[in-house]
């Protein structure tokens, strides 16, 4: 299933993408949430469309979509995770995940504006394979990780690398600005990702491929990441994980090149649809 | 007014604090989180608590308390805020404030156990004065700070060191662990503390007293700090930020002193109360 979420933001209402076009399913109640899928939801949805998929209501195009999944309670991030990113970052290969976090209210839909933050000259972007967790996950074995995962959503982990790396302290500062974690446009179980071992990801800038990685080249993968995380924290229904990003992010040319205004960001991974960010400026929008 | 929570975890129900007695405010509706900051609650909480003063039903002493606050949408903290804790971990005084995340799962009651991580042998304790945010904060000023703040709260920001320091990436590895944030014991509003740049914070292991120090030697204080988060990210009614700790955690110590299990851990801050916890080993609770 493609589950979405569409409307007026923090008013969203929840749907189902069939064959490519977006049906309502808000007579399912509820939202996308941790009670969602805490509560079995996956399943009560499969089964309200399979008994109402003759009468469901297509949602007109155009229509905004929200992020597929609700507000989480965490957004927890892997730094480096692809070797060619590591390197053109001047990184080293790191030993073991990276982890760092996005504030949950930098959460916005696929196709909602980058603002690049009040002064912001260093706004970059990182295409990333997400994770989506499915119930509370607490010192999770690698064998049993796939367990807790509902399936996967594309992000751009837009970064801004000034706070992120010059202005003191811990990658947080810099990830989680006011629009800075686009999700979507749906969130696809698992059973709709073939391969999560080879998922070519890219983005482009202003029609310019950027970024073409595939998430063969991670450093680690989908259910190390589930657990190694879940010994640190625990993970609950609904919580986002971001596996990282390939190379060929703004840092890492050189000179380095940055978001501006009226840049277009596009994205998209196998299996998880595409996505399209305007850059403005603070107050511009 | 003093704001508490009570009940089983995850079960509370609110109450306040009068003249050192816990009395139930469940009838007011609703719980202490985002909607109720969001919608004026303090106001009023503190008309229903005027107009029931003669009827309020006290809670058995001995009830456990849970964080005063719910769950928020995030606990961002301030490292290396006090010149002498900066000193004992060998670190420079910060040109700015150093900020990173604690996962919210890892909120917990003042006076509950704190669970050492599986295999940890390096969890340590840190007293700091924590602040609660009241309503939406993005780009305010230090002259509007104030106007963002609901009260106070007293918080044990438990740290795992090996996770936090040696472990690769951000500090957030270490700070987010099941039962790593006892907040409580109660939520003090603002006009209860006279001066909140003269509080002195204070926490014991086994009856010896560890950390004593004072808010007056913040580097940098409470509306700077508000103003300055809500430059990166955008703060939300109940989210909490924690505003550093004084020096005599158990990594300054030569060699260092980490928390085993039986150890008791008793905090306080003047205006805030005082909390103790028990540590356990994992499993063993």
């Amino acid at each position: 299933m493609k589950l979405i979420r569409y409307g007026e933001p923090n008013r969203e209402q929840i749907g189902v993408q069939l064959e490519g076009k977006n049906f309502d399913v808000s007579a399912l109640g509820g939202d996308y949430n941790e009670a969602f899928f805490e509560d079995n939801g996956l399943a009560r949805l499969e089964e309200f469309v399979k008994a109402n998929e003759t009468t469901l209501v297509e949602i007109p195009e155009g229509t905004r979509l929200g992020s597929p999944v609700a507000r989480p309670s965490k957004i927890v991030c892997i730094g480096l995770n692809y070797k060619d990113h590591a390197a053109e970052t001047n990184a080293p290969i790191p030993a073991e995940p990276i982890i760092f976090m996005k504030s949950t209210t930098s959460l916005v839909g696929p196709n909602d504006d980058i603002i690049l933050p009040k002064g912001s000259v260093k706004t970059d972007w990182e295409v990333e394979f997400g994770i989506v967790i499915t119930k509370k996950a607490s010192y999770v074995s690698e064998s049993d990780a796939m367990d807790y995962v509902a399936g996967y959503v594309l992000h751009n982990d837009v970064s801004e690398r000034e706070y992120q790396l010059e202005r003191g302290g811990t990658w947080d500062k810099g990830k989680g600005c006011d629009t800075f974690a686009p999700v979507g446009p749906f969130l696809a179980t698992k059973d709709e990702i073939e391969d999560i071992n080879n998922v070519r990801l890219w983005l482009s800038v202003n029609g310019q491929l950027m970024q073409d990685g595939n998430t063969k080249n991670l450093i680690f993968n989908v259910p190390y990441i589930v657990s190694y995380i879940s010994q640190f924290m625990t993970l609950l229904p609904g919580d986002i994980i971001s596996t990282g990003t390939p190379a060929g992010v703004g840092l890492g040319f050189k000179p380095p090149v940055y978001l501006k205004p009226g840049d277009v960001v596009e994205l998209g991974a196998d299996g998880l649809g595409t996505s399209r960010q305007v850059v403005k400026a603070y107050g511009a929008h």
